[in-house]
């Protein structure tokens, strides 16, 4: 399963090179994600209200082509690799105009995460605690771009 | 008691305008209010201990020159009402080099905290339930500029 | 003229509280200014491909009730003053759901816009610099709620 | 050379976790190499006052132990590689106690810079047109951790 999701850039996104700050593409990544396991069915509310969370444990991330305010972009999210303890999610990040077959991403990133307990934020294993995740996320692997 | 409390101005602060998001003033005057409970022997990290947070329930803010990367800034901080149920600050942002007794300042802002309990976010009388920050208030009480 | 703006709540736009940090509603209401201005057929880019910013210049903020992730809310935008130097909007955060004629909102807000020449900073009358803009919010003015 | 760089965490740098959002350590590591810049004799502003801007090209992060509102934290910053395009720098958060020649750190990074000129956004070689700054930069590499 590949999803797209829309982004609204936001003036206080930007920084003084006029460009969107370069940390806040991760809160795109983010509603990203979330809007990607809505789609998977899978729902992020429903893995806190379980008594986990889901924080990000590694990301590499290439900064292209700068966005700006005004510009409609749109984030391309696929799971690349599954395991117990981590998930990997490729994401990349295009203009509304763009064919993501064929277009070369402004923003492109692998963002791992992991799931830990919420009270004691010990990583646990999702193939134990949260099977449906697992096998969920093991449905939905594509290849890396 | 009236306390200073100097600022870094971050990059991702700043917006393509090239200075300080007006939002991210708040940052820096929640910053200076935990400096000024420190100082007062009343720290936030207390209060929260006890069950209780202090979100912020009105703001009032004029911007009258923008701050830009740079600049190091101070932020000038009293409380000029109290009440059982809230509790009226008003912040000033300066230059570092800036005399607060003569100079206007770069922004200055009203702000109202209320305090509500932790699990139900329903307000509370700190006058009943955490007399000791009432009080500790009630003798910081500063005139308005 | 009344705008109703849609707003996607960001994971990184909440804080310890659990809720959608207070500064964070600026990013809100800025979106749902952009947004009214391009439905009044103004569009703040022209604004600035003119030479020209609206910086904020002051603001009054009310937080009745936290907004938290997961909820998906809307502001409602109003013009409710308009001068040659400054611009009032009213603004009013509710939930999807709720009528905004008869639901209390969950942050409503006054926000003063003024106009700035792009290099200097300084502040321009529109009436004189930009007369289509003062005579479209003049059509547009409504009254406070 | 190798900065440590105090950084205040600001409680609206907090999520809905508790924790510092993942994507503000962006923040830290930019001030951080601010910070070392200038300890470096070779200050950003000057960069830029030449006509350029330093944007993050890529960035490669390890997120080992989340920081916490009222944790004080220092950045570890050192150049790990330099070349006529891009800057490579290793850079790690600790917190202010630790021991980073034996700590493990809470976060650390990669983060690669490039020079751009400021009105084209063009990459260009800092060997060719910022000569001092490639040279200054030669002189600082450190082996990495």
């Amino acid at each position: 399963m590949i999803t797209y999701t829309p982004v609204a850039i936001r003036y206080g996104e930007t920084d003084m090179m006029g460009i969107v700050y370069h940390a806040n593409y991760f809160l795109y990544f983010e509603d990203a994600r979330t809007h990607f396991l809505r789609e998977a069915g899978m729902p992020y509310s429903e893995i806190e209200a379980a008594g986990y969370m889901c924080p990000v444990y590694r990301a590499e991330i290439d900064y292209a082509m700068p966005l700006r305010y005004g510009q409609r972009a749109i984030v391309e999210t696929r799971v690349v690799k599954n395991a117990p303890t981590k998930t990997v999610y490729e994401q990349r990040v295009f203009l509304e105009d763009d064919d993501p077959q064929t277009a070369k991403p402004h923003v492109k990133a692998f963002i791992t995460a992991c799931t830990v307990d919420r009270e004691t934020f010990k990583p646990v294993s999702i193939k134990r605690e949260l099977p449906y995740l697992y096998e969920g996320y093991n449905k939905l692997v594509e290849p890396e771009v």
